[in-house]
């Protein structure tokens, strides 16, 4: 298996596990916890692969995409109160699978157009619509009205990954450099708390008093 | 008109009449009626048949399902107060559309990949992601987030058709098989409030303890 | 750029604009009021496309789309604090939006199908469901369970256009009518508060009491 089909059924084990672990916290059944599994590990992949007019999308071509997720929702299921503990754990594989699935999200959306605009739209768009997609369904409150630095991420990843393979450098070396380009971006965020600066409604002119 | 096609539109049908019962919790007006009813009568098949690349979608080549989505509307928008006190009823009409429609996602699965795997998982989607848009566009808990048995009941039903197909019984046969043990299960736990374990957090572990 | 264009690139900016004062509403920094105008201006039509087999979606075929998205998410994060006190100008531009996109979905929905039917429910789907999307990632009451009148004027810009077109006027002029129809409406409902009569639980018989 090549380092980019690893990292491939890594992204998906690790967002699947995000979604089991949404799924405890809401102590659904072990069907809960496969279904969450599976919408959050192929939901970024499938909206990709739609937009894209790549159907079947890829998990209908290979299912093995669909047992990483159970696989991995039956373990988060067996296992959970130790995730918990390690919450910090998951949420940095969480920003491992984010740095991928930006490079492979831009790497098949530039693959399909030739346009570096789309590669990145659907770098973001691979990397982050699983994420909304769990946070939807569970209700909790969406990771994109969250103030800490996200999609931004998934954004710079794509970004590189699109740059560095401009410049000719070979499939390996800018997908590595969009990888640690996306990880340093969300691992910042994660370790110092970076966020943009974000609106703020003037005063005495705040949304809710005009509209 | 086959058996297999009348169920079809039943289950379009009974879906719609659940999306336009929602409307009539939230006091919508007839549009909102016939919106919600097309979204949940329509919403599975079309999420199923863009993942497997059959596009146009099945209401695109054949509008009639529409006008059975638009006449659900209609009915339940002028009888709401007889389906209100008869709610159990429509709970069990709803287990049918449930029964009728993974075994048909599954067919239809089946049909278009040769996999098992893939099938299973249409027949579920296929069953419960009108009912999943429904309650997120009527802003009601969704039902995935219930703990009582409803997409277990459609996994089983595609389960057993895949299963009794792989026997080189008859289509139909197959498919009164799945229906009936969808109907079994999901009838099962209304009637004697199946549920299955649900995940609960160790004492003094609880997850949000830790978050 | 002939005046169908105009009206197509205005309305996903419109669109895009509305989802980008959602963002303010909630706060958001410049990334998330990018991401919901995108969500916004977009949803709709891609729906539209995926739903009649139309791949790849208007936007990976042309990116100026996004860019469009993007210019107006920039605008209204520098500048939210003029367009909120002139909310009700955004209104009236979401207006002007819903009617030009019920007009083109169903033009590109007979198009392709030829099927009257089709047509009104694309045209319908691409004026509401970008903003259903807004409002769903952010949070917010859907446009779909208010009193006020929305849907109606987008299915009612579209029946008149495909009526208008089966009389064999130009596509300019029908294009013309139904843009004209469905903002009277829409307009007349801001204007004037027009609502529909909405369903009401019979006294002693609410649902909520018998469910």
């Amino acid at each position: 298996m090549s380092l980019l089909a690893f990292l491939d059924y890594a992204g998906v084990a690790v967002f699947a596990a995000t979604g089991a672990l949404s799924a405890s916290r809401k102590e659904l059944d072990l069907i809960g916890f496969l279904f969450l599994a599976a919408v959050t590990g192929i939901g970024g992949g499938t909206l990709r692969d739609l937009v894209l007019g790549r159907v079947p999308v890829f998990w209908v071509l290979n299912p093995t995409y669909i047992l990483v997720c159970v696989v991995a929702g039956v373990i988060v299921f067996f296992t959970a109160h130790l995730f918990e503990s390690r919450y910090r754990l998951l949420i940095w594989l969480d920003a491992i699978g984010l740095s991928a699935y930006c490079v492979m999200g831009a790497a098949k959306g530039l693959a399909a157009t030739g346009s570096p605009t789309i590669a990145i739209v659907t770098g973001a768009l691979t990397a982050t619509f699983g994420g909304i997609l769990r946070d939807l369904l569970a209700n909790e409150p969406s990771v994109l009205l969250r103030p800490e630095i996200y999609v931004t991420a998934a954004l710079v990843g794509a970004c590189v990954f699109v740059a560095a393979n401009a410049t000719f450098l070979p499939l390996y070396g800018s997908s590595a450099l969009g990888v640690a380009a996306a990880f340093a971006v969300r691992g910042g965020a994660l370790w110092f708390g970076w966020t943009f600066p974000s609106y703020k409604a003037r005063p005495g002119r705040h949304p809710d008093d005009v509209m």
